[in-house]
């Protein structure tokens, strides 16, 4: 059964609970919900963790390596900052879909940039908690093609 | 029935036969046939229209209003051009999902921004004809809830 | 009797229907209405026209070469996009005025730059249909000074 | 009978005598007048002032809080550097019209940027004292709607 | 015998009839009949096409494929804006030579990049109707090498 | 006793009266008053002084000289486009304190820069009055140090 | 009683050992106990925090929600690259005041931007330890108000 | 006898009372004796003029109209920042000299541009008293030709 | 007996398994191996230390004060986002030299900065394990002199 | 019978000997021989010199005032950096053809600028030997006109 | 007696030859005479030399070294894009005087920046052959100091 | 034997008499010894040339195809401003060291940039003429790898 990785970056454990306009009103632990019962519909298996340290993100993304077939990740604000997680990815010899909830277009200019997607195979921003769903979908179907 | 239009922007009639490295390999047709295919399963329909001028897609936006419940558009090498388009997709009332064949983010500067994704609901880039399968799914997720 | 054509550039057969807070709420057949009135009274004959092609809205430049006195446009959207609108325009030799129903340094960075406005002999914005009346009048003054 | 205040900016007390193929050959004194008989002729009364000094026109705008129904302002040089005029009408509770003798799109790139234009309900430029009896008609408008 | 494809961007129709300083005095249909007789002098056969419409051209590059043996190209004012050009150049298998009539790097700033130069062999830039003569002389050493 | 002296820039008059979700309610009559109070309290005292004229600023600071033990200043707009206030500060060899009624980091990219600050000990912005009797406290926390 | 957090940032641990000619001779044990006996004074709590690590920050941000009236935040250098402190200090509800100990527009051009800032009530920097002090005053006064 | 005009702009009247190792130890009245003697030891007639106000320096070059036949000014910080001053000095149709006591060249970024200099016959910097002497010389010159 | 100390910045536990066309095939144990010999073969002693976190390796810099004679870092990603380490480094009082296993200039235009470099005596970048055996020779003659 | 100079700047000597895929197999030598033909075939004469040293090439452009009636030169990496050559070109008063082996927007982003192209008549680029070719041709056009 | 060395940078040799309008009317040979009698009237000596070379201006530089009191230099294009020559300079220990026949802030933006002058004591421009004289008195007073 | 060549670029010919601060005290001859010796007791051969002609340090890089294994080269201040001098170095088959013996880091901001690192295997810089010596050793671990 194939294994998928999923990892919410900084800030992402607050979900719910801050700035609903913006992310939505779904906690962490429901969108983990909702993943796993998605995957398991699918016939897959998914794995979740958030970390705010960039430094156990990258380690995380290194140990996913060999035991994972494909990884979804919402870097959050690391998307933006992050030269040291766009080379963790880089290392890693699987799928890499980044999905983030809200339509970072919308936003400030600083949101703009990211370092991150040259590194995936594609991205999915806008769609809430429907981003991290479709994410899931899309890396499926790069394991199963 | 939820109707959703489908716009290609320049060039895409093109496709499976240019660059097919960088663009996959099925036509525009076959494209539009596992849209439609997808739509049926889905129960809703689906309309697609594909044109080199910038003038027409505009045209064929303003025809949208009232006809669709929401418009995927691939809206190409305008993306990143056409202010005109963006106002165009701005004046619409029904959700827009923006979505890309290749992951710009890969690709030249000048394909780094965006004009038209700050009027999008979101954007998914990078998955070949997935991208389109993926906004349609995004869009009738839109139109259901 | 002396002849000026007013052109209206992209979206702009959309007046009234969209954005009203930004455009206002007549519609192009109003406005055209009311420059048609304009012209009268003050004893000169006004002709409109409107596209969302950029390729239409250079060749009616083209054919108003010998057959009006001035020109009124609203370039829209291409205002600040299209170099090939601007060489239409430098090739004609009758006074071109500029107008915009919106105030364009209100609005988003990228409306800020106007590539026509340098071949304009001035430029009137912010006013609504009141943009387009004052810009008849600007015209009417240079070809009857 | 309503009120209107027609600010001139910096070097404006030399027109006539100075660049006349860019501002013109009329005397400020002149232009004065031709605002004068464009008033009376319909219905309001306007007050002019002209001032090299940025604080005093600041100082002039707070004066005519409660006391004018409108300002037509041709700010000159301030328009591109001043702040703090444009501090000062953003405080004013009346329509702020901005208007240019020349065509500003036209002339240098430091010219190109406006502070005060923003606050403005709409600018004026290129149809040298046309511009301001255009940007009283303007303001007229405005306050007669 | 080979044959060639000769296109024409936007405002070009008017050759001989605007800015004869910058563009020289020869009509379009002069340009066309030089080239004609360049390519029977040479052994081979020249088409030209001319057009004010984006999305003409870019249709008219695509009905070029298989048809042509190479494409000397005057993208005018599109060289500087239009990426929906280059993408439909850039699928082309046949040689594309950029030619201008006036050297832009003499013109505004805006004119100095060029999004189609990077997709053809080579650009002639500043020779008047001798750069299309070298351009075909360009492309036909191309196609008999 | 120690004497400090306070100004106040260009439209900082009209506080209480413009745009008080910026600026907050209390009139400069006010705030003078509050930091007289807070002067007599603290043992030192305070003299008070408002321009919209850069010029006059700049001769009230040079009389600062020899007569002042410290300088808190509201630049306002002088602070983002003087450097003549910057060099009159840099001239004085009493302490200097530069502070701001709102949080200049909120507001427009222009108001982003500051050309006093560097020639400041420090820089108070955000707090409202309370900016001011911040300020006031640092400047005689350096000169009781 | 109303309590109050302070954060210290990267390095600041280092306080009173490392370029005292920068940051001042106190360490932040000093500076504590400072902050702690200010509080005392003024009739509140305070607590303290310094962590090298951007994750720990940002968790301990998150921890606050509920637990503190006020956050005062020095974030050294994370202030300049850090979009996830930001988030994270968007996500709070009780009053962010920024301090630095050194006045950041005296220093290297990369210091001169905070991404911190703008999310904050207000900002002191420049006063050495007193910043810390007017900082938890202003937070006072917040609460207070 | 031929006349010329010096003008010294703000802060210069601090003139060896603040930062001498910048701007030297003579006072403004000692420079102004200087260029007395000078234009008596030469020949011609000199008078002087300072002030800090923008406005009033405009004024002063107003003046200058058709009673002076050549100016040098030191515009000092409104080099950097008054299009206002360039716009007078363009105004006048006697010889303009630039003179500034320090190498602006060597000093903060900001001070690099010179908003008048174009406006000039030439540019003198760097010399101290010596610059204005020199620029006296060169105004002379340029009469006497 | 000097002591050196060698820090790896983030991934770099990666050597030997990612990327060998630019990293190289030798494991970070492996290059500590080298270091150590040659370490020992020129007389002194060296440690070493990788982290992810940008906050240890921050913390590992601080407790090299008064351990270590000498630093020799390679920041890697860190380099080029981070000031926090960037101040640590600056704390330091011992030499300190920057490495690359890769010759940065080779690359991304976003690594093309360092932060870093300007804290170090030296930079050595492109040989590889290499540029750690050169770091160290170049930190061990700056402890002999 | 006329005379054209061909001016081949640095490294140009390498021809044939260094990255033909980027300049073609033809050594220096055998170019001025193909260029002598095509003159003699053509009824003109061709003179051709290179060097590696700026100060030289210009030298040999004054020397060519008043002895040749055209110039074609590829100026090679100067074209990208040398005000000094633009000058000297820029001082003949004979058509200049400036010349490029590989099409220059093919290329890094740093020979995107030409320096000398706004002095020449004309550019041509990217057609290996037959840029100069092309280039002797359009001189000889020129003189022959 | 005191001695004065002048250099002349590229191009500076077609003095009276090239662009007059620009340069003036003199020759080299008439302005060095021009110098050699100004020192002559004021007791020193002068020597001046030129070159198109910026290697052979670097090496007589270095041998002015010990045996010229003062450096009056035109580095003419070399002034913008010469490191190696503002290198020279800087380490000359006689003072250095920059001088320029046109106004260089009236020309292209690539000659607004000067590589150069910081290394100057100050720069004289705009003066045609009395730059050099009024740059040769300024020499002369540093060195008379 | 293996033969390495050293080339010192501009103004090196200085050393040990300009800005000892910054390039230390040692003579070229003197650092060339240094490099003799070094060589000697490693087993190869050096031979150094410097000059501060760019033509002639290009013309001795042609010169060292075929005869030496590597090139050890300081380009001093051509670094940053040949572009001549990089395509030089492309078209040697051999490896290129690029050394400095200040940290160009540290320095202004224009000696950020190198054009010819991207060409060289690796880069060396700070060490004074210890950036010599590890720069042989790279190259002698490159030619004996």
């Amino acid at each position: 059964m194939k294994k998928i990785l999923v990892l919410h970056g900084p800030n992402l454990n607050l979900l719910g609970r801050r700035e609903k306009e913006i992310y939505g009103t779904l906690s962490l632990a429901e969108i983990d919900g909702r993943l796993a019962k998605f995957a398991q519909e699918n016939g897959f298996q998914v794995a979740t963790f958030q970390s705010n340290s960039e430094g156990d993100l990258i380690t995380s993304i290194h140990e996913a390596m060999g035991r994972y077939d494909a990884l979804v990740i919402n870097p959050a604000a690391y998307t933006h900052t992050s030269i040291a997680l766009r080379d963790a990815l880089a290392a890693l010899d699987i799928p890499v879909i980044e999905v983030h909830l809200s339509n970072i277009y919308r936003r400030e200019e600083f949101r703009q940039k990211s370092l991150t997607a040259p590194i995936a195979v594609g991205v999915i921003s806008g769609f809430g908690v429907h981003s991290y769903l479709l994410g899931l979908q899309a890396a499926f179907n790069c394991i199963s093609a």
